[in-house]
């Protein structure tokens, strides 16, 4: 069984459980701190280069949460995280220790992992990853993390070992998730009208290095629209001032004109535009777009 | 009738049809750089403070334009630029003149206004402004055109008289709206993203404000991702190499369940989701996100 009482080190080891592209830049940067990591994955070789920068490679997920005090799950959902560590073996091997769970997935399945884990006596914390592998070990990663305050302090140092920003939002273990499935949403929904605008412009004769530097630029005017809706949404009031809803229902419009002239699919800005157009058949035309966060919210 | 022949002037007179708040800001932006400027609105009573800055009201679209070499238009869509310069006494005062159409519309659009103009001796050009109007007037104006090259040149000091960056994207009289249309298929699905992810955090208890943070955090990242995924798609490499499609079709399903678990509307995400599993579903599940894009513009 591996052991790194042997290694003297800034903090206790750590168990990387998953090793993904995530996975193996965590377990990479905890190396790099010089932090003693045991890595396990449940496809094997996966762990080659990490065990030439140094990590101890474990045969069985069991033997991988016993070597440290803290295993830090990165796999692709919690069915998957569930599926490593409802194992007998595993559950018994991780009783008094801690698991921090980097995995994505809903703020739900967050808190049935908590419960699980109090009923097994597994001390869990809960994160989030909120910027790419590149930035893992840099100054640019976006941690954010929910539980227990006083046991997140107890591995903050072995989490900051990771490098960049740690933010702990809160003892609602379903936080971080819930913090991260919301920026996912808005990242991968404007990811996605970027792809239809590169087919768009593609079926106007504009190429994709064409378009970037603009679609760079809008971007950038992006942070300031979203800080001055936080405001609206926060305070209900909507302001539409210089920036009416009808005003986007009318863009939408054009893209979706544009697209369908082009054959191509405008399902996501015809579902956009619904919205939009809800909002106006409600008579708040003059209203700002932060209306669509009311309507989506009401209940 | 308004004239502007008495005043000394950097550039020649201009006027400006269309007095919404970006008609405005046009207008304004014209007299603060000392440019005889002539003001009309369908609905009367929008020009007073442009009159106390010293722009001349003209009492009719016919007067207005024929006040000034040069008319920018700036009204809600082409059907309400068609309204105003199809009018048999503005097409003929218009005759020799040229008129640079900024409101938004398709592409094709700006095709057919420029045939139009061509038929009735009209000289134009088009373009589309891409960023708001506190903007204008000040250097982060962002303005694209299209149309004769010579033309532009001809009234590139009357345009940048307006501040900001201005770019001539070449002859095709459609090429400014179709970068205009794409770049705000971005911004509109971008911010409905965020409106639902404003909604989604509501919902989980964590405010507008405190999550604004972290979407600028993502906002950030964007421009990155751009410029990469136009690569790829110029490329035709649509590698996933650390981001494969198929992670962000499991990120999609988390948004969706846990919006949907507090019966907020998914609909864009699920219409995203759709082209994803698309993508998959013909076996490019480890290719990368832009083969959305390649799916899209598959003819």
């Amino acid at each position: 069984m591996p052991t790194h009482t042997q290694q003297s080190a800034v903090t206790a080891p750590v168990t990387v459980l998953g090793l993904g592209p995530m996975g193996r830049a965590l377990a990479a940067a905890f190396l790099a701190a010089g932090v003693p990591t045991t890595v396990w994955n449940r496809t094997p070789g996966r762990d080659g280069e990490l065990v030439e920068r140094g990590a101890l490679s474990a045969r069985t997920a069991e033997e991988a949460v016993s070597a440290s005090p803290l295993t830090v799950v990165c796999v692709v959902n919690y069915d998957a995280s569930d599926a490593v560590l409802h194992d007998d073996d595993v559950t018994r091997a991780l009783k008094g220790r801690t698991v921090v769970n980097l995995s994505a997935d809903t703020p739900e399945r967050a808190r049935s992992a908590a419960s699980w884990a109090a009923a097994h006596g597994v001390r869990y914390l809960d994160g989030a990853i909120m910027t790419p592998t590149t930035t893992i070990g840099t100054p640019h990663g976006v941690f954010i993390h929910s539980g227990e305050a006083a046991l997140y302090e107890e591995h903050r140092p072995a989490l900051e070992a990771l490098g960049g920003t740690h933010t702990h939002l809160g003892e609602d273990i379903g936080r971080a998730a819930a913090y991260d499935v919301a920026l996912l949403d808005i990242f991968w929904t404007a990811m996605t009208g970027y792809m239809h605008a590169l087919a768009l412009a593609k079926a106007e004769g504009i190429s994709a290095r064409e378009l970037a530097p603009f679609a760079v630029g809008i971007g950038a005017i992006l942070p300031e629209a979203f800080e001055e809706s936080a405001v609206e949404v926060d305070n209900g009031t909507h302001s539409g001032e210089g920036n009416p809803i009808t005003s986007a229902a009318s863009t939408m419009a054009h893209v979706i004109h544009a697209s369908e002239g082009h054959g191509i699919d405008a399902g996501v800005m015809r579902a956009a535009e619904g919205l939009v157009r809800r909002v106006i058949g409600e008579g708040h035309g003059a209203d700002g777009p932060t209306r669509i966060t009311e309507l989506l919210g009401r209940r």
